[in-house]
């Protein structure tokens, strides 16, 4: 009886769980899920109008899904921040303090930018985008984005519909995605940051983590059924189906996958590439990160009011300097640039060897040629393009490119500048007032100046701009100057060029407005050379997929289109990992990891209800004995494993998968093997920063928050009994 | 087959591993040894004059042991620092490079102070020393020590041994220990500091470490046979006995044993007392030391030359600021007050009901008053004693007091003044050239003033040279004054003084001398009212220490005196542990862990040597394909334990094991259960600082060099064939 199990647990550790599957693709992976224990139908979960997938929603750059028939949402407290935000007063911090709305009534909108997104429909375009398209590479590209923008235009004729056309396999497929928007969402139970964003950004990627990463929110919609904006008139949206909640949650071993909406892989890129990032890309912007860092830091520490404006700004900054070095350590930590190189040398042997496919090696030699081209192109356009680096310079550029583009039909503009992009155009200009300050502002452009002009590639325009007869004129005082004389500090005036001609630009006395003009030419010409080598990797990039497709077909390597904002699911198992020699980190955390990490201060300042609860073992039937599978279990009692499952009795805070996600994952749903919710995605590990490039099995998890810690919450310390009634609980 | 083993593993789980026995214990938990796989018979270790223990020897503060028959001797490289620094130059600087004798004429004197000490016999003196003791405080305070100094005169007869007269038990029983003393040591093979001490400060009390922290030193003695100082016509030393090496290692839940001498533990404390050095004193101990660290650091910033002094100062500094805060972290971590006060109730309870012991509680309410007493005088003195801080003064202290001293009979003289200690008290006159500087002394005398003078404790004598009429003259153009005024900066000034009267110091016009001779009164003083309350305790505490041993007994529980310096035997077995929620540390470490940690900078900097014979897997026979006992490694393979033991193959680093050590077990042999050498015994992990208090089994492990890294090292790396030939190996 035991040793059947134990061999079916030892045979299942023989394949990686990579992956970030189209739904549609499931049928095709459907004896891995099996044997992972996954056992709702592979064709179910193809399917986007069943349960569950009809369930799971996007958000703004996040994952969210129903889980109560009254349009009940659940997502990470992180990605409904801005929403608890937006609702936080000084007389109610619901930041500080969490927030729970004890009745409908009483759910306040998540704001008015808050929307959700349910992906309807996935429809492949991929032969009406590719057919007929021009050889010449720039008229390529424009055919290309010529023909998205009319699939987009038709979609979108409902004005209920988001649509996007997206490119899968580096353009070898294209999708259109038609998303049903609800825009009155509302907010309906949030703990307090302290618990959310436990641990804060000194946890951030870490593990062992205790986060509370969770929010509630409702969707509302018009009382005719469809979606409006924000009135009390409105009701609860009824979801096509709401996700069902296992109490009992997950154990170590079991399988369990996850949908949502990752945003960008580069898992097929070549070595060159990655080499590329690792020698120059990745060092240069972090240098350059780190310098702006600490800069605004210095000007924050002596400036409240510089601290106040450019915490979002560093918060983001500091992310994503962690996610730099993360990459860096990563592939210094595995050698995953020698890992590529292999498999790249055994895909070009497998190449000259394959009767069908000898043909791509010319394709490939010339896709190398061209990333070659697109490396010097980048290294020589880079200080010139943060040479632009000043908000109001870029607020200028983008005006005066409106004025350009606004003359021509809303199908022929830029991406960015068509009517559907208006509104957003215009909140983005609004919103410098409070992201914005001269002295900062100035400060950081002078140190890409003074980068730029340590180099060689110059560009005439700004050089006019920079040199002075007068030596004694630093680029410091030029700088001066320019922030003395423009008006475009001022929200109204800055609004006012939205609906100005060319021409006044060309004749303003603004000095930003005036650089704005004299680099356009430049830049232009800049991008029409990145539109070209886009035109030409359209064509080299699909033919180079095609290869590597049928090469990973051959060796049994799953085949998957890269991360790029559109629905996935993957899947993989519950499972603890090690992390350096001889430091194992186990796959569960437990409530008393809070008090041990608990210091009073940000962000390790657990609030008392929770500290007091956990003191009084307050745990009722969210406590769970043992997190072992039972053979496992059994063994463990016996071996003192280190998982010392028998010693668990605690209620789960956190666990870690092999489940294969990325940024945009954050909320997913994660699901046991009969699709019912156990967990919310939300982090993943450091050790897994470099994923993006390369899916390393032993080492790759992704952190979510256990459904046992929030339903813990929700009855043992927040008294959250309407919003428990409301969830369809089931047990193993 | 299997089961048997699994039910003897799971039930060897249930007992703890405390304890630092006298040898001659051994016999008494036979029992205990016995469950561990420890075979060799105790009553074998409980003789000092049979293998193992007469291999084992003192080396000043650490432990070594004998491994050759030649004399040769195997110690921690930080027990050997001295040594290696001694015969470091410029030209051949051992402290970076290692050394390495190739044949035993090239072998370097460790240095005129470098000494063995080799225990030959533990004699119990307890009647002696207690036999008919005054009742008066004072008065049996200096009966016990004239009793003691007696014992040492005539043991120290033959200039050969050191002798020495312990208490054990806090007093309840006193031993006679005699060492024979090798003072002829000789250098013979160290690695790079970057080996021995890889990782350095950072990693001190780490866990994953990989430390090579191991030296090769001789014993010479004289060709009449005795011990002799350093001469070209020594002999090497022959050793009664020396250990077997076991090349094969040690694998994880194998019991294992270490010899030593630990200093000093605090197990048999009272709540109170912990309390209070929870509460007062090692916080503002610590505060002090963070201060001086601060201080001392900013001024060697900007002066080499202070840098240079100072460095040895600011390291040990940084070693007790890590212990002080492992010490905090640890109470808060667990609940050790509340602990020990659960388990001091059940004394009081049992004691309360026990008819022969009922009689103890009045004493153990005595103890209490006298350790409140105690807490008292402390917190008073504490000021006024830092208050002499200066080096110069601490000279000038020292010396009047000789003076004074010196006239009494040898046998009448305080400890530190008599003539056996006259050789150390020159050296470490003439030792504060190479510590001392004018700035940092007067700065930091100048804190501890400042602190003094802030609280109400006031010495009238100090008052007088600290107080001045006119106001405008601060406390630090005092200070500058007496630096200015003095000679004992100049050594031979300081060694004159040794032979001066007591009225030559009273007529001195020296200010550090005058301010000695001010405060000597209040010192002596104070030091009266120590010696008197020392002389209650060593009344109160024995009586205490025999209702504990009883109720210890009762319970079951092990009995063993607090740590002293003498030597001691302790057990347990290789084990992981549990370091935080869901962090779980593996025992073994591994080469390629030297990889992941080696950045090139001190202290990871390892040697290429090293790393090129990691990267080409030169493992040779040191080589270990699992390091799991058979039967868990079954299950491991099965089951995919976090240990996995089937991917181990490598040669392991250093390794964890749940043995009860403290400071002072540096260098203690690691023996399996046959009494054969497999590692070197040089820290605690962090979670276990607290040992020193209370020994938690769950979170207290040793961390100890493997044998398998020495003999790879030796073999691979260094070459070092003449030793490796030296050496008894074994294999299991």
């Amino acid at each position: 009886m035991v040793l059947s199990s134990v061999i079916l647990l030892a045979s299942s550790g023989t394949f990686a769980d990579e992956g970030q599957w189209q739904p549609y693709q499931m049928p095709s992976i459907a004896d891995k899920l099996n044997e992972r224990g996954i056992n709702i139908p592979a064709k179910q979960l193809a399917d986007l109008t069943q349960y569950p997938m009809n369930a799971v929603v996007g958000l703004g750059y996040c994952t969210a899904s129903f889980v109560s028939p009254q349009g009940l949402v659940i997502t990470n407290h992180h990605c409904a921040y801005n929403a608890i935000q937006y609702n936080s007063k000084k007389e109610h911090n619901y930041i500080a303090n969490g927030f729970l709305a004890s009745s409908k009534d009483q759910e306040p909108s998540a704001g008015p930018n808050e929307r959700l997104y349910i992906t309807e429909a996935v429809t492949d375009v991929s032969a009406q985008i590719i057919d007929k398209l021009s050889l010449l590479p720039l008229i390529r590209y424009q055919e290309i984005q010529s023909k998205r923008k009319s699939l987009i235009k038709v979609c979108e004729n409902d004005k209920n519909y988001r649509c996007s056309v997206r490119s899968f396999h580096n353009g070898l497929e294209y999708y259109l995605i038609k998303q049903l928007i609800i825009r009155d969402v509302r907010l309906v139970y949030a703990p307090p940051k302290s618990v959310g964003a436990f641990g804060g950004d000194i946890d951030n990627y870490e593990y062992p983590r205790h986060s509370g990463d969770f929010t509630f929110l409702r969707a509302y919609i018009g009382k005719d059924g469809k979606p409006a904006a924000y009135s009390t008139d409105n009701v609860p949206f009824t979801p096509k189906s709401y996700l069902k909640i296992n109490a009992d949650g997950i154990k170590i071993g079991d399988g369990v996958f996850v949908a949502g909406y990752p945003g960008l892989t580069s898992r097929y890129r070549l070595t060159s590439e990655l080499q590329f990032a690792n020698d120059w890309l990745y060092p240069t912007l972090a240098a350059r990160y780190q310098l702006r860092i600490n800069t605004i830091k210095k000007i924050a520490d002596t400036d409240d009011n510089v601290a106040i404006k450019y915490a979002g700004t560093l918060a983001s900054m500091a992310n994503r300097m962690k996610k730099y070095q993360g990459l860096l350590d990563g592939f210094k930590a595995t050698d995953i640039i020698g890992i590529k190189q292999n498999r790249q040398d055994d895909f070009l042997k497998w190449l000259a060897a394959d009767k069908m496919y000898q043909g791509y090696q010319s394709q490939f030699d010339q896709l190398e040629t061209l990333l070659n081209k697109k490396r010097i192109a980048m290294q020589t356009r880079h200080y010139f393009e943060h040479a632009q680096s000043s908000a109001l310079l870029d607020a200028a550029n983008k005006l005066y490119r409106l004025s350009q583009e606004k003359h021509k039909p809303d199908s022929e503009r830029e991406e960015g500048y068509q009517e559907r992009d208006i509104a957003l155009f215009t909140a983005r200009l609004k919103r410098i007032d409070s992201r914005f300050d001269r002295s900062v502002d100035k400060t950081l452009w002078q140190q890409d100046l003074q980068a730029y002009v340590k180099q060689e590639h110059r560009v005439a325009a700004l050089d006019t701009m920079l040199n002075n007869p007068d030596k004694s004129i630093t680029i410091s005082d030029k700088l001066d100057g320019l922030y003395a004389l423009t008006s475009l500090t001022n929200q109204e005036k800055r609004l006012a060029w939205m609906t100005a001609d060319s021409s006044q630009f060309e004749t303003s006395t603004d000095p930003f407005i005036r650089l704005a003009v004299a680099l356009y030419d430049t830049n232009m010409a800049q991008e029409k050379e990145k539109k070209t080598l886009l035109g030409e990797l359209s064509q080299a990039r699909p033919d180079y997929m095609k290869a590597i497709i049928a090469y990973n077909k051959a060796k049994d390597r799953p085949i998957y289109p890269d991360a790029n904002g559109t629905l996935r699911i993957s899947y993989g198992k519950v499972e603890g990992y090690q992390s350096r020699d001889a430091l194992y980190k186990q796959p569960f955390t437990r409530l008393e990891g809070i008090i041990a990490k608990h210091t009073g201060v940000a962000p390790f300042n657990a609030p008392n209800k929770i500290l007091d609860a956990i003191k009084k073992q307050d745990y009722g039937s969210h406590k769970v004995a043992s997190i072992m599978a039972e053979p496992s279990n059994w063994i463990c009692q016996l071996f003192s494993c280190s998982d010392k499952p028998e010693e668990f009795n605690s209620v789960p805070v956190n666990f870690l998968s092999s489940v294969d996600t990325t940024g945009g994952n954050s909320g997913s749903p994660v699901f046991n093997g009969k699709g019912e919710l156990v967990g919310l995605n939300f982090d993943s590990t450091y050790e897994a920063i470099t994923k993006d490039w390369f899916f390393n099995p032993t080492i790759t998890r992704a952190i979510h928050v256990d459904i046992r810690y929030i339903l813990w919450m929700m009855d043992k310390v927040d008294h959250a009994n309407n919003l428990i009634e409301e969830l369809e609980l089931v047990r193993n």
